[in-house]
């Protein structure tokens, strides 16, 4: 199994179509990938001086882009996430000044004095993630997925810490073990990205940091032909999820139930107000994140109620 | 056992302090409720003339005002939702021309034709709520809430359609049997209004309409005197939950957890930015519904976290 | 000529079906009225303490209700503006905490401290208002207008700091002298509410406060029988305008331009398509707040461009 | 003097460091610079098929990257628009599908069916644009500007139908002769460019498309050296001027008002409290366009009223 690792000497802050790709795999391939966290492994104290070391836009590396044999525009890209391996023994979560979900940003600006910079460093324990060792509270179960996960578009190159129709910085917690995320394919060979592994995240990730974490991962690929989505997508076995990603929170919202709606109709043969109809009755969501580039939500369809399931 | 009814000779479409109220309750007390279903129960077939039953701002009527013995303004009142029967053997959707979540409305008008109505009764069994017999799915099972519940503003009258820090049309299926449901007194006897029981409803409501029937409930009330809160909350055994009501729908967001976090901080001990940073990895958000007047989130905090719990 | 005044013993902070008119208008009567500013003129040196002065939802009395005769459901009241006389020599404006465009407000919820207040007096003179006597800056053409016009809503009563289909706090400064406004009558005798005057004001009224002040105004109404408005509309002879009042921003612009647009269709001759195109050319906009419960948002057609103009 | 014609063997539709220059011009160089229109030229005829020539992302083709010499990370780059003029005796506007300010889009994503496209060549003639010869409405003046102006961010490459603090697709009338537009350098050489005339537009461009033409300009650029700016400036003698671009519009308010209340504090003495309290009162708004992948509002401090001018 190949092991692909990020380019040290060039760490992608963008998902797009300029990067030579950094490994190759094919359709039905199982491989490992290794990913740095958000802040490139570079914080190891809570005294670090997130300032120096988070310089937007070199925030959030990826490693790719990982180059899929036989992928074509138009096609769709299937990546299976089998496991995520935690290498580190520490996760890391900070309150970064102008970055949140409750309190003025860079686009939601205010004249309020910026809130003060506060990192932590959780432990990982055998037990869980431990929050803060002085508080006592128990730890925190390890549910490890992967923030950032994307194809390039076909002329954009988007910042790591944004998101759109080519996937990016979702920060969904459904991109983990078990799951199926779907891509577009926009250029040739697709050009994967992947990184900003979780230990954990709440809904809305709403400080705006997760409890970032190196990983080790594996994955399978695989690839729709001839057949395009309009917006990332993801299944298991309960469920079938598309993902919306735009400000305000609410169009996050219409793309990914557009989406659903749309694919229960074209696959599952319900009309669209059908689908609809129904999802009001028995979907699923999760507020992915309130706090980047732009938001996401998962919409999700209980396959227990798709016709014929 | 009182049990209260809708007043059917002045039925309120609004929340505020300009009805007399129809019935009194003590702190302590358990009394019935009855309510009607958004449309009045007056759709009673598939075939029915929505635009006829349906002249906003005459919908949603609600079971009230109830007046709580001794609630002055600055106290908080608690209603314990006990229970919710449906009386009705079925319950009714619609998709509304103008109203819905993937739909241009009255607010984000569009110059496209409105989507077509179509009115669904689904009928209600022992094994759940069969959504359209026509489809072979299996049925919904029943959880019923309260889609609409709040207390009067002090000057102001919110159409039933509408919420906002008095509580109102939140339709979060967290107002359900076995939570406390919590809501600020702004006028002598709190004036409670209740009604829009929903079968069932997903994430979202997102075609505008969840399952909606008429119901008879069991609440029991009590009083927090001299203890405001800024926005409804609710707390069950697992959860302590703050509502947020607004839009755009990252507004509804930060209402909910800015309460959520200084919740935290006033009743459990955690400095606010250590109860924002913890709560980005642990907490839960249902997305109450991106349809209504202003759209709800209910941000919420697992109590096994909470410091001493 | 009548003289209409604020009713000193119970001041309206809602605009809604639920007051008993003061007075009693009749179509084609010129009358004067006279406001108080949006702090009741209790300001009256800038060390006033405002959080004393200003108790939401105790903000911005109008005056009114001004019952207009023969005014039934589903007419229009026009309501021109012939006159506004300053009567006193300062106006006050302020930053209040919690409150404006570029801050954390109560909706758009932040963690970070609020801002301090700031009170200023400012001296209205013959040569205009002295924003402050400390800076070196000329002074400021006083342009009057209304902040705050509406109708009662059928059942609602809306604050007389939010906006809507009944107009409102729309802090627009085209509710000014020699401009025609078109208001919706949802009750009989449409029951007018009239107050927060305003000096000037920058377009946005970006800190949330103008040139607040009090007014006596000479007003004269008229009713166009039997036709309704879905939103206000403001007529000069230089242009036709929509009112859109809504969140987020682009939907009160959504609302303004589907009116506009519409309006153009029925009362031009030009189909809402051609309407919506001629429109992208020509319109203007004035944003006119960014700061209230709802943002409000002017498009105007320039009449120039109406077909057979 | 140079003249710098579109690349048209490699049209660029992103904003970025990727595109090799296409020609150098040096700090106070005044050049010539042809554009195409935002259609690449190829509308001919108001039956062509728009859905052919318009396939996002290749849409609003650029020219450019222009080289600034001596241009450094850090600096700030003028562009004066020294004049423009129109080549073409005709401008093109459309509604399009899924595109504009009154209709469902790509992320406004509705149910609802979409607009048809409607295209319309407008005759320019001496007496200025007419819009639809079938109309018996006067031309409207031609108020040429360019709606596309950028630099290249450090590592992403933006569509250029989109804006941000880079500049891009504000679709702001401000950007014409007379006027200095100050853009970010990010990289060196700053990597201008520009495209998107318009013979003239409305605020909001609410259809989404304006009078579209392509250009022969006349630009002057200048370094302002080791001084950065947040966010795109345009100076003429009346106003100083901040750009916001972000979605939901209120928060491009509040991108363009903070800059221009801090931009007042930085450079004109007046602390940014009294800043923002004054352009309460002073203010000039322009909504450029709600119909962009992020909307772009002009906040405008005139400077009569700047302390010292």
């Amino acid at each position: 199994m190949q092991t692909i690792k990020p380019d040290m000497g060039d760490l992608p802050y963008v998902i797009g179509p300029y990067k030579e790709p950094i490994a190759s795999v094919r359709p039905g391939e199982t491989f490992r990938v290794e990913t740095l966290d958000a802040f490139a492994d570079k914080v190891d104290s809570p005294d670090a001086d997130l300032a120096k070391i988070v310089r937007v836009p070199y925030v959030n590396p990826c490693t790719g882009p990982i180059y899929v044999e036989g992928a074509e525009p138009g096609d769709t890209l299937t990546v299976r996430v089998d496991d995520i391996v935690l290498p580190r023994d520490y996760a890391v979560s900070a309150i970064i000044p102008d970055f949140g979900g409750v309190c003025g940003t860079v686009l939601t600006r205010v004249l309020n004095a910026p809130l003060e910079q506060r990192l932590l460093l959780h432990p990982i324990t055998a037990e869980g993630i431990v929050h803060d060792p002085s508080l006592n509270i128990p730890p925190i179960p390890i549910e490890a997925f992967y923030g950032t996960i994307g194809t390039a578009p076909a002329v954009e190159a988007v910042s790591t810490l944004s998101a759109g129709f080519h996937g990016g910085n979702l920060d969904a917690a459904d991109v983990c073990p078990g799951n199926v995320v779907m891509l577009p394919v926009q250029v040739p060979g697709a050009l994967l990205f992947i990184g900003d592994g979780h230990a954990a995240q709440g809904d809305a990730e709403i400080c705006g940091v997760a409890a970032e974490t190196p990983t080790v991962g594996t994955l399978t690929v695989g690839l729709v032909k001839g057949r395009a989505i309009p917006t990332p997508r993801i299944e298991n076995n309960e469920f079938i999820m598309s993902v919306g990603s735009a400000r305000p929170l609410e169009d996050a919202a219409r793309v990914a139930f557009y989406d659903l709606v749309t694919w229960v109709e074209a696959d599952y043969g319900l009309d669209r107000f059908a689908a609809y109809q129904l999802a009001s009755q028995v979907a699923k969501v999760r507020l992915a994140n309130v706090v980047d580039v732009l938001y996401s939500i998962v919409a999700k369809f209980p396959k227990r109620y798709l016709p014929g399931a």
